[in-house]
């Protein structure tokens, strides 16, 4: 098979140099250019690189930044846009970039909670993929926006997705312990974050309880339901450079289900990405860690199971039970499966699917 | 009034040195000696001295510490012993201490689940401190052992205080952001927890429920009932260096009251020993922050009002009230009021008290 | 004696801040107006405190930052104004204030190397603020301006001064360690030096060396005559945050002195703040660490004799001779002895000279 | 080829974790059997891996740590031994591995000094693999002890061997910034080196100097000379995780060649393992860098070709020449090409000579 030609808006970024590593040697995807703000302009991508677990090829590393233009993109054959912009700035940039055709795989929070634009998950919802004909149907083009989840949702959305099949259970109470490279560069200053924490992350909280809702929610052939599940969140920045670790409470109406129970549940979870092989989907999309003192940032954010998927799963630890409450942990890699990396294996379900 | 003279066993280490900064210009108590193991015997005090915020004095940074020695303590005619050692070496010589007749004011866990010792927290819980009479009575001594909470409780049980007061509500979640200081030193390994965080902090989760609902029960002149609230917790370590966040969800029967309620009625607590105007209790035990992304370690953990009183106080902020579930963040200096501090101010009630 | 009424401009930053905290109890001076930009005009100091060791009264938490305005600064009756500015402000404010009749104390970079204008660090080179009368009568001015010297320049200074008073050299070789409260707020984004460290910080080297051999160069009546040494330094930001740490490398001509007269030539240093007991002059500008592995910037970058003093001395340590070759480490204090407190400390000698 | 079997003492600690990434899919070594101490008997590698950036094979990760026994090393084939272990019991182990026929591979300290022990960087000094045939003499066996440099060290000289062979000068100052991985595990405390530094590393300073003589030296058939200059260091631990960067200061006899040459030096800079490409040798031994804040650790202590051979080059930058003196930065992966990967690389050396 051919690669289909891509573009990614937004690359000199935190995010949009994940999504470089994620697609450099991608077997499906040719990335064709790359465009950033103004200011980066003409610099090649090895100039700008901030990422020192990946290692960038000859070629992607010349590749010069150019300011972003949708006719540009469209006229390097580009078939799929990858967005990485500002919620703002991807407001107007998306729309227009479908309409012109593109295919456009958004790690952006501005359409996310649009009723005929999904955001897919595809281990949770890969079915949610098919309002998009409603989309282009409403909108007249033949390009498309999906989008990926807030990095947080992701986290807890993959590890409350194989739960909800199997138990009922109205609310879950979720702290987070997330990154400075979930706030971009430059993001949070050293000053107020070195040694300390900060209880506030903007909007955060908000987001993890929409956006759960509608992904795990059902799609019934025009809409999509929300999952009648209420997350309450606390989310707090602390001084790790990757991965969010989240501590999940869960509390039952009766008994909860013994934590070997829950331990199964986890472990044996895989969706339509497993059972397809898709090129970035990690075998697991759920680790389960024994010890009793995982998930670490450290140590199990880039879990995975190669090298092409390392930070797609998420992990898990510390299940407990106690009468009818659950708590464990759950760690996401927020540049990777969080945000580019989730946007990539959308696009992999659209190929897929046949939709470009 | 003449000074009580006072030992301090286990002086070298994190709390230890912090009872010597509560102690060195104490108005009520004078420190006469300070024991340690075998390792740093012949010491001064300046030689060990690890804590940047509090200088020491010219005569206490020249004190000598000793190996432990009860006999010794009582020969240097204190009356008082305060305790920072490990829970297996305070088992066995705290009731020795008691035994010889001095007052023992702990921070070690040993016998806080004693059925006749206190968890003393007297802005909570004041009047638990006469079931030492009963203490003494059991054990025909005339010293007796009060303790303090663990430092995580410390700052949950003094931020729900006020709340158990005026409302009803069967369960509380809480997620811990613990600083390194509250592990001792050595401690954590630099390689574990740099740009890192572990979701694992031993038997803490079970102390913060157990400890929690002894703190807030009732003494019924016979014995302490536990309060009918369960905490659910979990633990994290995080780089911090001193001051444990905590991020508090409580789910109530019915409706929530208002954030406007909840933070007056934070704002409006006091307790016996800001009535009695003890030496190191702070003018209000919990301070009340409006800023959106507060209260944070390295700003607040030493909120207090004034030298003396300086992370006495316990920090709260970011009330949120969502239908029947209210969250907050609450913020105790951990190795102040969550430690040492504590069991200072436990001793200045026995003091009130007459006990001494 | 009336205290002196102070003005203090740019006092929302880093280095304002410390400044209010070295004023909020000066005997001498009296802060009664605080300047900033547009930006944080109307906010009260408490509103934007950023400095965990240091608590403010209430009376000084309640000041109102005003926008920067001189005129006004005159009509509040301030005779001093202390300046924290960004340096392209600072050069045009700085003359501006003079001319009004201010006796302006600086921070900034802008007229530091002026020829008529002091890098004034007064254990080292009280006479240098003589040259101000010159600086007088050439501007025509009642006003005028004295600096304090860059922070790692400081600090190096400070510890350099006994040993050019007593042996000669011709080159230090210096590679600094240093804070990110240094580089201001927001200043250095945390994906940068988190578990990192940068070897570039901005003219930083060639200022050290500027700098320093005027500081250290002799006043003949009619200009300063810098010093013949060459100061050769290696500037790199570190992941901490307060105090300077800095590695010298003295080559003498022949055999170095031995390190215990090296030792003793540090310990014994004291200049004429400390004679005449200047009211934030340390007890010494220079306190000797004799542990194997001090000083440290935890530990050490509050060295000072008391409360009102901390921050003031420079720390040495692991004073090394081998051959003709010195080695040693020196830090200092950031943004107190080497930015707002050397500040203070200046305008306390105007003060003594009746500058003022 | 077929693969040599290798045994390696000492898996379990960070050195020994970074020898198992480098080997585990060696074209030349196979890795067959790793010993520990007593409490680490009987764990997989996965349960004792803590390195975020290496994935092991499935193979590799379930091979179980032995007592440490050279004899069932021998059983199990083992031709090579590669040795992490503490100098003092290396000191006692590594003379029996080598008299049971092993050639052993160490990264410890105990015989880099020893007159019939190479401390080999082949890059530097290749030839020096031939003294062994000396060692191999004198002591009678078969086997052999080669070392690798102190991590510190091997930055530095590799750096160093360019100017060395085209020019002359008597002293190297410098100063490092070393990461927390270099002193092991558990290694440094987190209370003391969290926002801190601390200027002092156990016999560092006298390593830096006596290994880099050894290194830089002349073999001549008999003994290595030393070469004719002195390392002057200042060593000082920071909280980076990997990567020890150094500021070199070097003073020459008169003018200094300028930035460009020494540039070019650098960059033009290649050894025998490029010559021979070797497995694990990377494609430049030193990678230039000439952004004005580069080298740094997380951005590039993992500088390499590919790979295999990640963490295995030296990367300079901010090169500056200013009269007599040359300043520039190096930075090295102290676990890899500073411990593992250069006893690796040394491993190929001797197989291309056939010793093995």
């Amino acid at each position: 098979m051919d690669r289909i030609p891509a573009a990614l808006f937004g690359a000199s970024g935190m995010v949009g140099q994940r999504f470089v590593a994620s697609l450099q040697d991608h077997p499906q995807v040719d990335l064709v250019a790359v465009y950033s703000s103004e200011r980066s302009k003409g610099k090649k991508l090895s100039e700008i690189w901030k990422l020192p677990d990946a290692v960038l090829n000859d070629d992607i590393a010349s590749m010069k930044l150019e300011k972003l233009d949708i006719q540009d993109a469209v006229k390097q054959k580009a078939k799929i846009a990858f967005c990485a912009l500002p919620a703002d700035l991807a407001k107007k940039v998306e729309p227009d970039a479908a309409s012109a055709g593109l295919a456009v795989f958004s790690n952006a929070a501005a359409y996310r909670m649009d009723d005929l634009t999904p955001i897919l998950i595809p281990e949770i919802n890969y079915d949610h993929i098919k309002i998009v004909e409603l989309q282009r149907k409403k909108k007249g083009t033949r390009g498309f926006i999906v989008t990926n989840a807030n990095c947080s949702v992701t986290g807890l959305s993959v590890a409350l997705k194989p739960l909800v099949d199997k138990y009922e259970f109205p609310r879950v109470f979720v702290s987070t312990y997330q990154a400075i490279s979930g706030a971009g560069y430059p993001g949070v200053p050293s000053l107020d974050i070195n040694a300390n924490c900060i209880p506030f992350i903007k909007n955060e909280e908000v987001k993890m309880n929409r956006e759960a809702k509608k992904i795990l929610g059902r799609f019934d052939g025009t809409s999509i339901r929300p999952i009648d599940i209420d997350i309450f969140a606390n989310c707090v920045r602390i001084p790790s450079r990757d991965g969010h670790l989240e501590a999940v409470t869960i509390q039952f109406a009766g008994k909860a289900p013994n934590a070997d129970e829950i331990t199964e549940t986890f472990a044996r979870f895989e969706g339509k990405p497993q059972i397809l092989k898709l090129p970035t989907a990690p075998k697991r999309p759920i680790i389960v860690r024994n010890e009793e003192n995982r998930p670490q940032p450290i140590l199990d954010a880039l879990a995975g199971s190669s090298d092409r998927t390392k930070g797609m799963a998420v992990t898990v630890g510390r299940i407990r039970v106690d009468g009818d409450v659950l708590r464990f942990f759950c760690l996401v890699h927020n540049t990777i499966r969080g945000s580019a990396g989730g946007s990539v294996l959308n696009a992999e379900c659209a190929i897929h699917e046949g939709m470009i």
